[in-house]
């Protein structure tokens, strides 16, 4: 089958799951930090409501086991309070395919019909403002989310992604992440009841510089730039769409992250918010493992670059200019692709998309 | 342009809200009734949630207008309270829409962003089970969507619509809407604070025995049946596929839209639900109006098609033979609005989607 077929093939039903299992591996083993934080929290069972959330929750596929888990020990441990889960994801995403997941309509399982008196919504608003009331939300989950930006703050001249920007450039990335880091965590100080908890789990950088495809072998972030750059110096695309294709992204390190909640003098710190518990973890690409297993190069190649493109095609789309006929773009990004599962399928050792993750639980202060 | 092309041109942005202007009128003209029954309520300016929700909200258009009134008034008499608004629908409803529209994101005109410390959710369970948690809401509100039945309770030998069912045909929708109707009622019992209100405005039988399309002129339901049956005598369908389609809907009397709360042993009466309020009214065909000033009959019958296709075309195809072939059924389809609209074209007077609704406020009692 032709790429670019079997890729349309391939963005039918399960797409999105499939290419986001890794996801689903880094929340499923980070489900003990949130029902520790919940021991912690101790929910009383005293009839009031209980909310929990997902925000940036895309179709809930990734979180949905880790939400049936923790949703039921909520029911155990306070039977009598109703609870609100609240998916909350940008205007464009497909609630009606997430609606259908949580609902139990679709081949994926759900814990919806397994917990009473249990009321399911949505929210189309970022999580750079404010979703909830006030002082409602007991349990705020966020994974794999909060390293886009509100807003592209530069573009790099050099590379495609932060991760390999320097001087000014990088340090346009970085204070525009601390901007948002901070905002989104008052936001939610605002939207927590007190005693509240955090469970934010998010692309980062860790104590040993590794990040999302880049733990030892070959950096994804360096090919995808290189090959961009490729195709700028053989005429395929323009050296301003080159410099105009940027992730509007930043990975924060582990101080990054954490800055906001230990000094005294911070909003956040002044908002109420405590942090419990901050490590880093590598979770290993589920892909790379499986190539392990049956060795077919090609085969690896061709499960891996789906993955990636799931979430990197719109960035490379929206660096090519405007005037372009939708049938160049898209031959643009198969050409690029293509070139990319070549390298893979031509030289496998070394390509994994390994995730690396900072993983925080922070709590909302008495009073 | 050929019809096929057309329609499916007409399908793209503002398809539906163009189709829905008269469904807009309803709401727009009972907006009084719903502030009235707010001043009855006189929410206290507490610091508590206030929320409203639209239950079967479709894309949010036709109530936007409402809402932001009620909304307003609502902040104007309660400055410290945050609201929640609430839309709900069935899974498949486009939710991405909805928010898109609500967050002022279309050229739709929205209130949300001159309305403070309001929150916009949705959900995707359906009206005949229980949407919100125990207590929580203050302002109910639904139109034009009760007339669905939770299933078909039967099938019509000889017409398309229980209008024109009788006997034991007519009986089993008779019981169905009753059931769905109780049972509508005793969710949002549950759902309402005590003290809230609910603005219920359906498609119903007024006193004249009219009804949506059949307000005087060429019935438009018996329309539907005619050239439905002339698709069946000629061959076009088959006698089962005729007798399958039949639109899973009840069209309410008044009696049977205020039984529940006359009889203080009624469930509805019993969980605290009383009639404040109950009247019908025809809201004219803004097709047929615009007719009357242009004169021309078959711009008529091209604007007046798309707005009956788009609610009714679901349940004829729904009653084709699930072995057809797609282009079959997307040719018998076009064929049977294609003659729909040469009935209009060449004799236009007397033909008119006049809305007929029963408008309901129902109030929770305190205690």
């Amino acid at each position: 089958m032709p790429s670019t077929a079997r890729d349309i093939a391939m963005k039918g039903g399960g797409y999105y799951s499939r290419a986001t299992i890794g996801a689903k591996h880094v929340i499923d083993g980070a489900t003990p930090l949130i029902l520790n934080s919940l021991e912690r929290m101790s929910p009383p069972d005293d009839g009031s409501i209980f909310t929990m959330s997902d925000m940036g929750c895309a179709d809930a596929g990734t979180s949905m086991t880790m939400v049936g888990a923790v949703l039921k020990e909520v029911r155990r441990r306070a039977p009598s309070r109703p609870i609100q889960m609240v998916y909350t994801d940008l205007p464009r995403n497909d609630f009606s395919q997430l609606f259908r997941n949580v609902l139990g309509l679709t081949d994926v399982a759900s814990y919806y019909e397994e917990i009473e008196n249990l009321h399911v919504f949505a929210s189309g608003t970022s999580f750079h403002r404010q979703i909830l009331p006030p002082g409602t939300l007991h349990l705020g989950f966020s994974a794999t989310a909060s390293h886009y930006l509100s807003e592209k703050p530069a573009k790099i001249a050099n590379h495609v992604h932060m991760v390999g920007a320097a001087g000014a450039e990088r340090a346009a990335y970085t204070e525009q992440g601390r901007r948002d880091w901070e905002a989104m965590l008052l936001h939610r100080a605002r939207e927590l009841a007190p005693g509240g908890r955090l469970a934010l789990f998010n692309f980062g950088i860790d104590e040993e510089e590794r990040y999302l495809g880049n733990t030892g072998g070959i950096s994804m972030f360096d090919t995808f730039n290189a090959l961009w750059e490729e195709l700028r110096d053989e005429g395929s695309i323009t050296s301003d769409e080159y410099v105009d294709t940027n992730f509007p992204q930043h990975y924060r390190t582990v101080e990054e992250f954490t800055r906001p909640f230990r000094n005294p003098a911070d909003p956040v710190h002044r908002a109420g918010l405590r942090l419990e518990h901050a490590e880093t973890r590598v979770v290993r690409c589920p892909f790379e493992a499986h190539f392990e297993e049956h060795g077919d190069p090609a085969r690896f190649a061709r499960e891996y670059i789906p993955t990636l493109r799931s979430w990197s095609e719109s960035t490379f789309a929206s660096g090519l200019s405007a005037g372009r006929p939708a049938e160049e773009r898209t031959a643009i990004l198969d050409r690029f692709y293509d070139r990319y599962e070549a390298r893979v399928r031509e030289a496998p050792h070394g390509h994994a998309m390994d995730y690396v993750h900072c993983y925080l639980i922070a709590s909302k202060i008495h009073g």
